[in-house]
């Protein structure tokens, strides 16, 4: 295999979490591990954690998949399962798509690429084409594909924040691009600072990077930061100025927890409120229907929207997403319903609502009350989560911890994670995973487990803490 | 954009399938075309031309997309709608999965690996371990991962076949691999010679290749062959020999027309009977949900079986699996209801075989029905169908055909295959997408279309081929 396959780390699935499954299936036959249940708050995966999908989006899946329950003999049966709606909703998608069965068209079928487009155009105020939008399996497939697209050889340089999701890592490595890191702040709330930023770039030039892209995930993954407008305007300028493309991860544009001091907004809509001079500023964004408040991660669907993207580039990307034939058609059905929504007066809305609030409502509580946790606890500290489902806590550990990690060949912040996890049955990811600041040590936890396991949660967190530290205390 | 990228061709969706689409958006508003509707017979996709999915495989899938319907409290109701083995197998299914919106183990849920281990144990007669087996979004992916796998740089050298799927060759492109072609005899029902194996591959030594793996489609696609088993021990042979991986296709396996004289043999199996002296023998085999009797392409589905492969490297398959986080868990259903469906004694098996039993007698009328039409036409001959979804046939075009089509810039096949589109609504695809012996053409299309419409459209093709044939006479 390609020596960059080798090295490549995934760690969001790598040897945490694989201990953690171990754990999950000796717990099926030992009870004497010192706790129930293994919480998995390495991925942000909600309905594993017991969140409950969104009612209608389910309903409309389910005709989909089974259009015999729509013949007009069953309808009177059907009705008192479904409501209108839902039954309206899958007859029109049917007439669009044909069979769920069948493959689509390889950008995704047309008539759910009008509805993300004007999804788009009522986020921002500005046009978007259905012909720009590409279906993809997820956000990942998409990143992938333009990754892909973006390289032309293993000089080809691409900026990726630090910390930063390891997919773009993952991704470069296997593609054979060259990764070119760039900080963010913790100090400042892990902001961006476009002088860092022209300092990589520089830096990379230097030593012969061709420098292709600028990769931002706002709001942040693994840090939870949620950019504001005037930060994002500064990025573009400098993308423009630098002639680099704008990959824009946007994935948790709905996880947004301080609407008022931190509102989402895109770069598709910054970009175009800039006006002629970034006209020709190639910006890719991606979404998906894994986050938010619906959480459909196994279906795996989401877009990807060009914006001043070269027709022949446009055409390169068609032919790649090609090659796999279409993504998975109940995912791009997804795609629909999150784009396009029950509305007042649809006899699901108020469920619908109802349903979305909580999910929201109950996020932002388990935000802050896990950033409080982290908080108590003796040389920890964490910025609180502007948006996205992470708080990534900074640990300042003993110096016994560290020659104690150092001992059994591990990353200080791994042995850290590694040991709550065999205290606790909680697995987190360690910093490392995800890059940080030389000698600094961090680990990323989602806030998912479930509201009424929170306090057991903190309780349980607290007290391994507390034990760790005395262990090895100085 | 690498350059390979540029030029990686992949016609199953290019210049004509991109015709027909525009085509088909004309008929709309434009009934003067000469043809009532655009006929695909590019792509092997049963439902887009209305062959109807399994009714079981449909109905376990709704039920999982809306547990609500489970409760109790709705089962006199669900039982007027679904049979009581489709709402136990969902049931089932749910127990082992959780949620259908939760991303599953990377490489797909155990349990359904399970069923997989216990399909392919019952087809050979040989163990399958579910831990060597991985889900995959369509046999695409898998063999996209394993290329990418085996690939360590640009000198790492595949044999594929000529004529072939091209998605080898597209893939090969992409991860930057060397491709190697191995010639299928036509005169002899597209066979296979080891001894032109031989010398594909002394060749591509010789030029300086590190050869990694050997390609076989098996049946054959575009070909329609089905290798006897005499012929695959001696291609496992020459793999042994030769120190080749074998990446074997086999998601025709079911689509076998010609069961007494050409059934269908696994690598598999055969591998595993010819004993200990190939015990090291690696090999990767690929399924689909696409394909067989139930034709559930949109959902993209599959698995990949390894045999033998090194551990190390069933890590790194892991670790690449993970990057794109699972399969979408619809597809994995489909691939537990594929390898586990009713049995006799269920309430649904007798329609569950009465629907597969229709689907395979039409497809054997179909395939010979065409085969039919094909060689009663001046200047085409075909190999029957032995086993797939594809028809091959040899043209041979008039010296003013060829002429035309160069004055146009066009391969003669592509220039007689876009006169067909144009004349006929019918769109097959030339065989330079495929690969072919030089100075020969062919096309690829498949027997899909509805039966009912089988005879007008035989009679469509052979009037355009007549008209096609006078219009340029030498």
């Amino acid at each position: 295999m390609h020596p960059l396959v080798r090295q490549m780390e995934y760690a969001v699935r790598g040897a945490l979490p694989i201990r953690a499954e171990a754990l999950s299936k000796q717990l099926l036959t030992d009870k004497n591990l010192g706790f129930e249940r293994v919480v998995f708050c390495n991925i942000g995966n909600p309905q594993q954690l017991n969140q409950k999908p969104i009612t209608f989006f389910r309903q409309v899946a389910s005709l989909c998949e089974n259009p015999e329950l729509l013949k007009p003999s069953n309808r009177e049966t059907l009705l008192k399962l479904y409501p209108a709606d839902a039954i309206a909703r899958a007859e029109l998608l049917l007439k669009h798509i044909g069979s769920v069965g069948a493959y689509s068209h390889s950008k995704g079928i047309h008539h759910i690429r009008e509805n993300v487009a004007k999804f788009i155009e009522k986020r921002d105020g500005y046009a978007a084409d259905p012909e720009s939008i590409f279906l993809t399996q997820g956000a990942s497939a998409g990143v992938h594909t333009v990754i892909q697209i973006l390289t032309q050889n293993n000089n080809s340089g691409f900026l990726i924040p630090i910390p930063q999701y390891p997919l773009y890592s993952a991704t470069l490595s296997l593609v054979d691009a060259t990764q070119v890191p760039y900080y963010l702040n913790e100090s400042k709330d892990w902001g961006l600072d476009v002088k860092d930023l022209k300092k990589a770039v520089d830096e990379a030039r230097a030593k012969g990077a061709d420098m292709r892209a600028l990769v931002i995930i706002n709001p942040g993954n693994p840090t939870g930061q949620c950019l504001t407008e005037q930060n994002m305007r500064e990025i573009i300028d400098f993308c423009h100025t630098e002639r680099l493309v704008l990959l824009a991860d946007e994935v948790y544009q709905t996880n947004i927890y301080k609407p008022d001091s931190r509102p989402f907004h895109s770069f598709k809509k910054v970009l175009c409120s800039m006006g002629e001079k970034y006209k020709d500023q190639e910006l890719f964004s991606f979404h998906s229907i894994s986050k938010g408040m619906i959480g459909e991660c196994g279906r795996r669907g989401g877009y990807l929207e060009c914006v001043n993207i070269d027709e022949k580039v446009m055409d390169q990307l068609y032919k790649i997403a090609s090659v796999s034939l279409c993504p998975n058609v109940q995912g791009q059905i997804l795609v629909d319903l999150m784009t396009n929504p029950p509305v007042e007066g649809d006899a699901s809305y108020d469920q619908y609502k109802g349903e979305v609030d909580a999910i929201y409502q109950s996020l932002v509580r388990r935000s802050s009350k896990l950033a409080d946790c982290f908080n108590s606890l003796e040389g920890m500290s964490t910025n609180a989560a502007e948006g996205a489902m992470y708080l990534f806590p900074k640990l300042t550990l003993p110096q016994k911890a560290i020659d104690a990690a150092k001992e059994k060949g591990m990353a200080p912040d791994t042995f850290y994670c590694m040991a709550m996890l065999e205290a606790t049955g909680v697995c987190v990811i360690p910093g490392s995973g995800f890059g940080q600041e030389p000698n600094t040590w961090h680990f990323r936890s989602t806030f998912l487990p479930e509201e009424h396991l929170f306090d057991t949660f903190c309780t349980d967190l607290k007290k391994f803490h507390g034990n760790f530290m005395a262990k090895y205390k100085d």
